[in-house]
């Protein structure tokens, strides 16, 4: 073990994209040992999630900002190097915040670290049986609620949360599952392997019109990802008492003032609503939700992608990643 | 009864208020026989109601906009004068969608007019016990399910749904009853004699610091008859699980681009829902309701006000009131 590790410290808050001004690497923290009840974690993958970019703004959150000088929040897995409590002992693999670093101290008793089952890869963990794939479960399952029949719409679909969403909306019953994403490959890959009925890239495509044509009956079910314009268009075509779960902005995250939805009065003509969540309301359910999920993974009716990123250093470059749309699926640091 | 009668038609599509290139008064019109199956109304009392503005935009919405040439469509009420229809006997009063108008057909077996019973003050069957009335009670009690000891906030207050929803609160149990309103004198009616424990005055006060200041444990519903900035001030400051209960948003009517709001992502973060809702999916359960309406009317628990303009021809004044504010309670013309 060595004498000290790298961490990848906020610098200051960003505005727009992340850059160099923003993080700073530092190599001097010396290793920990563990005190009673502790355990110290070799970090070995870091899951990079939209929600890292809105925790480095000073701004009201569901988590505090993460503060200027601290390392970068973040879930993560690694491996017990130490272990001075039962509940982690050494050899073990564990999830939970770790963060944007070589070694996290950690505590066995306060919950915040799960114990993952050996066997499993480490990417799939963090990505459709993670974090990621309970956020497109639960908000789909739980807010969305299709019905059998329903339209379901997704954004961001190429990516970890939507790609899983429109393949659950499949197995829910789906008549129609439309995806939004930015490039023709994408495209592609949700309509032939994922099995989504229609794809509209955004970036090519005039997604009012597309969204008009494949949306004949209007949207039931409208899994907003992005914010922005293409949240406005789905609002202007939903259908009568149609649920839109609101996930996440990535198109506002990066904007000092965000622009809110303009279509939003269509919620009256529509009877509609928009209700917001937080996977970690349900975090209670996750195993049941996991062992479900695992199991349609096995038989091949949900499939996932990772793009793993490797060196802690490139922590930054992957979370960009998610802005400029240049992953497909998870994407994961290899630390 | 006269040869010709008077209606105002729409001559023009509004840029802002309604002004006198919006409307016509027509005077030229013959007053119709019924044929089999109608009545005749002669109109007495028209309800004014923001929602008139959005059916002059050629925009989409839940009714079809008012047809350019075509009489301003309005609820009201009226008397039948002639009749071919056992259903309207003559000397019956009506409610309906009767038009800004002297005298209307109507259908007798359509459903689209009530039969008023005798004895009721024409302003309160507009008002609380009418459509405005109805819109509080259902938009409270289905959408904003206020729990006992919740905090409640209604913006436009002082008007004829917001006036009520205050009040039904507090009956419903809420903990801390809020409403924000355009003057002194409308804030002062508001907690002297409706029984609100809190009123804001937009016009001259600091919403965001004052909503603060009375909702410190954050708001549980949001009644929002406005939009804009008092719609963004009350998403930044939700509680956990709230509802946001969209009836209208009388800031955004006069605007050709509207608004939306830059808080909406406060929903995440409150696991929060906004919903909107239509009075017209309710429609067989007013009787139910509009009788327990009356019986708090009669126990002076639910006050109310009307605002009455004498004149057909100033409807289109009585309308902009809505706007300027310069009502308080329900707005009704006189025919």
């Amino acid at each position: 073990m060595p004498d000290t590790y790298r961490r990848i410290l906020l610098a200051a808050r960003p505005h727009g994209l992340v850059d160099d001004a923003t993080l700073r690497i530092d190599d001097t923290a010396t290793v920990p040992e563990p005190a009673a009840g502790q355990a110290l974690v070799r970090v070995r993958h870091l899951s990079i999630d939209p929600t890292i970019r809105t925790w480095m703004d000073d701004a009201p959150g569901y988590l505090p900002p993460i503060g200027i000088g601290d390392v970068v929040r973040s879930g993560g897995i690694g491996d017990v190097v130490a272990s001075a409590t039962d509940a982690l002992p050494v050899g073990s693999t564990v999830f939970g915040m770790l963060g944007w670093q070589e070694y996290a101290l950690v505590d066995g008793a306060d919950g915040s670290m799960t114990v993952v089952p050996p066997g499993l890869d480490p990417a799939m963990v963090l990505g459709v049986l993670g974090v990621t794939g309970m956020t497109a479960y639960f908000g789909l399952k739980d807010i969305g609620r299709p019905a059998a029949g329903d339209t379901v719409v997704v954004s961001g679909a190429a990516g970890a949360t939507g790609s899983v969403v429109g393949q659950l909306a499949r197995i829910e019953g789906a008549g129609t599952v439309v995806g939004i994403a930015g490039s023709a490959d994408k495209c592609a890959w949700l309509v032939d392997e994922l099995g989504f009925d229609h794809a509209i890239n955004y970036r090519e495509e005039d997604v009012a019109a597309r969204v008009r044509a494949t949306c004949p009956q209007g949207i039931d079910v409208y899994f907003d990802n992005v914010g922005g314009d293409i949240l406005d268009v789905c609002l202007a075509n939903l259908a009568m008492r149609a649920r839109v779960v609101l996930c996440g902005a990535i198109s506002q995250y990066n904007e000092d003032r965000p622009v809110g939805p303009r279509n939003y009065l269509q919620l009256i003509v529509k009877r509609a609503r928009m209700e917001g969540f937080l996977i970690l309301d349900y975090l209670d359910r996750f195993p049941a939700a996991q062992l479900e999920m695992a199991g349609w993974v096995l038989e091949g009716r949900i499939q996932h992608r990772e793009h793993v990123v490797e060196g802690l250093e490139h922590a930054g470059d992957a979370l960009n990643l998610l802005f400029s749309g240049g992953n497909t699926g998870k994407v994961v640091v290899a630390v």
